[in-house]
């Protein structure tokens, strides 16, 4: 059974309890929360949290909106449900550490239905969602426990060829590229979309498993990694890097070109990009150096469990 | 008669030109220059100057290609000529000051020729381009030495109606246009494209005069602001406002979007990007504010000569 009320108090949940985690790790992240109404229907929250110890800015979204027409972008692979009454659901979560060599990490999920219009029409529904790690300096342990965390997180659920992890890890890794650079935006994780098989249930439990797992899998890296010393060279590459995120997500990202485009907050879409960020024409690493090896053995994607 | 060495002379005087002018005023820049070669044909040469005490990274491009296979994004207002063997000539230059009062300025002229395949076929031919400026700290004298100048490089060309400076100010304004933040990108100047009338000597006149007026009408602003004292405060309102720049260019800017899907040079596509850039959620100015005076009165389309 189909129970919207279920999936919104999950995903309030799980973006308190991110929230709180990362004020537990750095207590001196100041919280920046706005409740916001969408005109066509619904509305969300925004936490900001910022200027912390270790994590320079987490953006922190819930949503629940809903119209009374999804727009065709929303539903580009069944194009014949655009114009339906629709309601969509969504936790997004984007998070910019201060320190170099914690990752920046991205997760989302979300729950479209659009409804039936008429007494021949069944509402159609569907989740999507995933995380995905954007590491500065490379480190194979993390990128083991990050993938060996997606995997578990996928443990059990999906058809048996291929299974869900190696599914899932390949639509991120195609997902997130950015082609102009020949390079993958960090090194992937999940990516999962229009999931509605084999029932409502199951999806929603893989859904909650992904979401589960979000925490299990950054946490871990982000102590591993918060008291190693930095100076200037691995904060301006950090920089650097973010710049390629920037790129990503304005060039790329449909969630944000379509946000964009269809007259979303703005202020929230962009809440994804960092608070800072560089470019340089034309750099390259020095051979040899730690971050020449991000691009040689974390930009590429690979299949890290085998 | 259509002589594109003569055009290509042009360009290449004018890009040194604008480099020559902006060492004079401040010798501290450094140069780096790379020429370039197109897989598909022709080449560039790009003149990067960087971390000097007024500017801190000023792009100067010339580029000079040609191609089998004129691609359809080139030329939206004429479908036909897709496909055609096509050569395009440009000049290309982006300035980010450091000092925040002095104004960030992109000025492009381009030419663009789809030859004749058969013989009933005869080439066809354009010119576009035009300047903007985009202050952070607005200033009117800034503002009306900017547009005079303007007009003053239109005087003489285009139709009695509209006449060309009014036709290519609304061009520009409604271009440089963020509609995702309800903002224009700055004080806007001249936009064109698609000018092939009355005759080549014509075009390529107005677009000389275009092109010589670009630094008369810049050099001023810069030498009556270059030594405006700033702080902390200034300096982070300009980061903030190149977010804007950043935004504008990977997600309205057709010839940023068409270089990087068309497998353009992506580090001379991306030089016009500045070389730091922040975004901070929800930042609104202080009511009453030099900063609130920028959005109130700049940023929104104005004829400045009325």
């Amino acid at each position: 059974m189909i129970n919207i009320n279920i999936i919104e108090s999950y995903l309030l949940d799980l973006q308190t309890r991110i929230g709180d985690t990362l004020m537990e790790i750095d207590p001196q992240l100041r919280l920046k929360e706005d409740q916001w109404h969408r005109e066509g229907g619904g509305g969300g929250s925004s936490r900001v949290l910022s200027r912390g110890l270790f994590f320079e800015q987490a953006g922190i979204n819930f949503s629940h909106v809903h119209g009374e027409s999804l727009p065709p972008s929303a539903t580009l692979e069944r194009p014949e449900l655009a114009g339906r009454p629709f309601q969509a659901l969504g936790d997004s979560s984007v998070i910019h550490p201060l320190n170099p060599y914690i990752p920046a990490v991205h997760m989302n999920i979300r729950f479209f239905i659009a409804e039936a219009r008429k007494a021949d029409e069944v509402p159609i529904w569907w989740f999507g969602g995933g995380f995905d790690l954007t590491p500065v300096y490379g480190f194979e342990e993390d990128a083991l426990h990050w993938h060996r965390t997606a995997r578990a997180a996928c443990a059990g659920f999906g058809g048996p060829n291929p299974a869900a992890y190696e599914k899932y890890k390949k639509w991120c890794d195609d997902y997130f590229y950015l082609k102009h650079r020949k390079e993958a935006r960090g090194i992937g994780g999940l990516f999962y979309d229009n999931l509605n098989q084999p029932d409502f249930d199951s999806c929603f439990a893989f859904t909650r498993s992904v979401g589960d797992h979000f925490l299990e899998a950054y946490i871990p890296i982000v102590e591993r990694r918060m008291h190693t010393a930095y100076g200037e060279r691995q904060r301006e590459f950090q920089l650097y890097r973010r710049g390629r995120y920037v790129e990503f997500n304005l060039i790329h990202d449909r969630g944000t070109r379509f946000g964009l485009q269809s007259g979303g907050r703005t202020e929230s879409i962009l809440m994804s990009l960092p608070p800072l960020a560089r470019w340089e024409y034309d750099w390259r690493p020095e051979p040899g150096s730690p971050e020449q090896n991000l691009y040689d053995t974390f930009l590429k994607p690979r299949n890290w469990l085998e």
